[in-house]
């Protein structure tokens, strides 16, 4: 064990197994986790090459075959907890999406939703033997954020009782679905269905892609895949094309809409409840936002104590570079927003999963409210966290360039997660349309709950001078901190509206009033999620007994309200809920968080309690041996296999003759 | 040619040709460029297999096939001139660095600069022949930004008129260097100077790395690639250790140190002299930030003309997604920033040259100001132009997560530019010592010129009621705005200057109180470089005589200044430099500006004047035919060269019998 890292370890103030529990929901949740981790990471056959030193096409073999025997090896140790599944699943593929995850994720849910009896008879059987491969095609090369712009089609023909799919043009291609380029037997496409020429808007089909025995693709269809990517290089991520494929009627997906033999077709009862699995789907998002960003907090604050660099005083030995204060600064806030979107994760996890049941019970009431902010909270963390990762990777100097850090890798899988599954900005400006309705409700006399409660309040938030205000902020209590950035979102929204309302006047539709707002209503909704992530860390406080662990995560709290209140202090000046000595007083305070948080920043990371095997990060090591193993990682490189490279004989020696 | 882009064309107010002008300096430099260009495009000896489709091995070999290429057509063409050939190199390898850059950017100039003429005989010709390849070794494994920390040891030996060369640590393993890993056969490395038990301090010496005939490498040198990096995967940057490595005594560069044959040490003369290269590269580097960002923003804005997505009135045609106010705002900006940083590059090499000139006639007076400026500069250019580039990359959706858009690769190249040449962060402080020297100078009675004799004014600048001000800001005027940011720098300048007062009154060490002051430094430093490039930007415009080209020119230096404003508007709050109802008015401005640049967006990045072959990016393409050749480049992907994977056989199908 490194000397300096073992110090910074003895000086930590509180108990990092107790929070370790905390993170992980219980002491037995915390025990099961690292026995399923045992169990992959003693696993022999799940061995692997560093990905960072194979072509494209051996990562995605590697993975293929790792995938295959994850399978094999759930269903042999009888692992069937979802949770569960997606440990092991993570510690098979450490920070990678693999070519079964679509199948896995996708294919087979939307099966169990949308499938009739007899379809789940046909398909789920073979698709759960891994006979079937499916993906999931929605997106095509020209269209992604506007469903209805899919060009995809689905022609049912009377005479075969068959429907006949087409791609019409060269942007209806289906695009990026994952393991639909090499994995994929199966497509779920989604496609536009028309019948006795008349269109009926989207629906779902299963369309057989390649030979179940040869994987060949079969006639009518041309498949492959769409070519390297930042990241993702395990992922087959694929284009299918259709030229007059015909599939049989019984092929659509037929639970909700039918099209009958005839030709005629019957619409869904609702189209509400795939709200639900939008809601879900984006709480896993805000899950990884924490879990990235925990990963590159961990290796940039270990390095940080174990690195050494330049001088504070001359003369004494060079300091750890978490000594610096322009380094706490970067590193100390990133931190406690890791902890933020941990708490606002595990919030939207069990919210999801109380609504769920009051679905279940037909009960639609708070779905609106919490698919509005499980969009703006999804594109609130996921981009913060994107610039975060990179902060914590420039912060390790030039190593952190090096695939052996991790962190470029860390980057670009989660990069993606601010465009998929909603494009932010989109996502910014449906909760802004939440937002907007519900102030126009308070506007014409109705009173709010839930979240945009504080709505209701908006006539005492007018801008007016601070000694105006009821309000006394105390710039060391959350709650008072939690209340200014309510009002400030309070303000933000109705600047937004105003801007509407102006656009009005001057005889915009309202169409153009909205899209000549957006600056504003993204900055409404960014400002409503900041509010949320403050006020939940606030509430989790509340039931966090261990005094001592309960000191350390205020001073986090704190640290990510003031440090948000300092990057955004025009906003808070502008609507006079602050004053200019306060603010100076916050940058102030700033400082003595970070000095506060210094001696535990070490046991903070250390109890998001990654094993080594899942970092994966030579800079990031528990021993904190980092030198060592980066001489060792780099003799590894495919380039040292020989000492002299080929291209010397064959470009570099000739050329002296000709020169 | 894409209908849609060639209607943004035909809207362009100005002449793309005569701007394109202004930006390469005259009319016969465009001309000159242009000839070059299609001298490298038209060379069948130039044509590459997309790198993205090669392994890491295949990019290197490629590569220095190519720059074997180049350098012996170079000579054959007779070009000489340093811009023309980096033109002609940015043409062989399009925005990547390549494995002879340090060859010939380090060794053949540090020879110049730090050889006899006996050693200049020695090895000059044979490294511009390429039988000597060179490489520059500073930085190791455990050193980088501080160099008096570095461990390498060079000890003499009288009795044989030999430097022993060892490293003594694995953390002084050398590391990083570009060309390293396999190229070269010599290194100048950097290693601290022992003769007769007395240190020295670090010096420069020739080392032999590898057999000249055999490139083995040469008894105790162990000498690789350092492994994958976040991009550069052209270049072996590599690691060397040195065991008990003899090299003769005039193998160490002399020209301005010597070590006499009996062992004894002749100090140099001046060390300032070097500041002078570390400016030039620095000035390089602010001109890479406005390249590589305009080359992000020429792919964004062409493809977000041809992107249609989503509606803003219902039932109309999908709009162009460059007509969303959100795009719009993300990106027109990020075109001002490229726009700025062009003209501050401008500025920074004219003022090198001139400054070069004084400097041979012995006079070093503006040499301090200019090494502090270009210390900042570099790390605010760089800093900005590596977020803005991922924006670019973001707002492209889907598609710019493909190599194809180009836009990762631009992005993996640009970013290690905020680390190497000076850490940005250390940088910020370099540039913040000599402010903070200077306020110090002010506060004694000095009068201070130059670009720092703002802060002569500092007394009048203490925070006060903006209706106390004598400066009437006008949002329209840019003179006026770049006052408001001088002023803004000189109020920051002094918070930086009184925190380090008080941390001293507390008892704190200079250094301590430094340290603990460094925050506010940086931000001081921040804002001084703000102000430089909002005034850079102002001053250029009163070059530009064309009355079209000078309008649509001080539209983007006016969203440059007012954007700044509003993403600090506490700065200027705070201050009181502005108040509630202008910073308003600034969102609103900003709103219009937007609309007033939207029909000259196509044309201000055409004006860029990247061919098609440089971008290399499908989405960027001149002619806006997108989806075509997204389709052809996916379907040339490696994975497609066999219909099945053989991973299908090796593990899916075997798989199914046991499930």
């Amino acid at each position: 064990m490194n000397p300096d890292i073992l110090k910074e370890r003895r000086n930590a103030t509180f108990d990092v197994e107790k929070l370790t529990h905390i993170l992980d929901g219980s002491p037995e949740r915390t025990r099961r986790k690292r026995e399923i981790e045992t169990m992959v990471f003693n696993d022999p056959d799940f061995q692997e090459e560093d990905p960072n030193f194979l072509s494209r096409s051996e990562r995605y073999d590697q993975a293929v075959r790792k995938s295959a025997q994850m399978i094999q090896k759930l269903r042999e140790y009888g692992i069937a907890d979802p949770d569960e599944i997606l440990i092991y699943k993570s510690c098979v593929h450490p920070g990678r999406l693999e070519p079964l995850d679509l199948h896995l994720g996708m294919f087979l849910p939307t099966l169990l939703n949308q499938a009739t009896p007899e379809q789940m008879d046909r398909f789920f059987m073979p698709a759960w033997n891994l006979e079937i491969i499916g993906t999931y095609a929605q997106t095509e090369m020209g269209h992604g954020t506007h469903l209805r712009g899919l060009e995809t089609t689905a022609t049912y023909d009377p005479a075969t009782q068959e429907f006949v799919l087409n791609s019409p043009t060269i942007s209806s291609i289906k695009w990026w679905a994952g393991g639909l380029g090499k994995t994929s037997n199966h497509a779920i496409v989604l496609a536009q269905l028309f019948s006795h020429g008349h269109s009926h808007g989207l629906h779902a089909f299963i369309v057989p892609i390649r030979h179940m025995s040869t994987h060949e693709p079969l006639p009518g269809i041309v498949v492959g895949d769409i070519g390297p990517k930042f990241g993702f290089s395990e992922v087959d991520n694929g284009f299918l094309k259709l030229e007059n494929v015909r599939i049989p009627r019984e092929n659509m997906l037929m639970k909700h809409a039918k099209v009958e033999p005839d030709g005629s077709y019957v619409k869904p009862a609702s189209t509400k409840l795939t709200y639900g699995t939008m809601v879900f789907i984006r709480s896993l998002i805000v899950g990884q936002s924490a879990l990235s960003l925990a990963k590159a907090c961990t290796i940039v604050i270990r390095y940080s104590v174990v690195r050494h660099q330049s001088e504070i005083r001359a003369g004494e030995p060079e300091p750890q570079i978490l000594d610096y204060q322009t380094q706490q600064y970067k590193l100390f806030p990133l931190l406690a927003t890791a902890y933020a979107f941990k708490f606002v994760g595990q919030y939207m996890k069990a919210t999801y999963n109380r609504i769920i049941g009051d679905i279940s019970q037909g009960d639609l009431t708070e779905l609106p409210e919490l698919h509005a902010m499980s969009a703006g909270l999804k594109a609130f963390t996921t981009w913060s966290a994107n610039s975060a990762i990179e902060v914590c990777r420039m912060s390790c100097g030039g190593h952190g360039y090096s695939c052996s850090s991790a962190l470029p890798d860390i980057y670009v899988q989660f990069t993606p997660t601010c465009t998929y599954e909603g494009e932010n900005t989109v996502m910014m400006l449906q909760t802004a349309r939440y937002l907007l309705k519900s102030y126009r409700q308070v506007k014409a006399g109705q009173q709010l709950s839930g979240i945009v409660s504080y709505l209701n309040e908006h006539e005492r938030v007018q801008p007016q001078p601070v000694s105006a205000r009821p309000t006394v902020v105390d710039l060391n209590n959350l709650s008072s901190l939690a209340e200014v950035y309510k009002l400030r979102a309070a303000i933000l929204v109705e600047l937004a509206a105003k801007s509407i309302q102006q656009e009005l006047q001057s005889r915009k539709s309202q169409e153009d009033a909205w899209n000549n707002s957006s600056i504003d209503l993204v900055r409404a909704s960014d400002a409503h999620c900041h509010y949320i992530v403050v006020k939940l860390f606030t509430d989790k406080l509340g039931e966090i007994g261990d005094t001592a662990i309960h000191s350390v995560m205020s001073t986090l709290a704190l640290l990510y309200a003031l440090h948000g209140i300092k990057n955004n202090s025009g906003d808070f000046l502008q609507a006079g809920l602050l004053n200019v000595p306060q603010i100076l007083q916050v940058s102030v305070r700033i400082k003595e968080l970070l000095a506060q948080l210094r001696p535990n920043a070490v046991a903070l990371v250390d109890a998001f309690d990654f094993p080594d095997n899942m970092l994966k990060s030579v800079l990031g090591r528990y021993d904190g041996n980092v030198y060592e193993n980066l001489f060792e990682w780099a003799r590894r490189s495919p380039l040292n296999r020989t000492e002299v490279h080929e291209s010397f004989h064959k470009y570099l020696k000739p050329l002296r003759a000709k020169l």
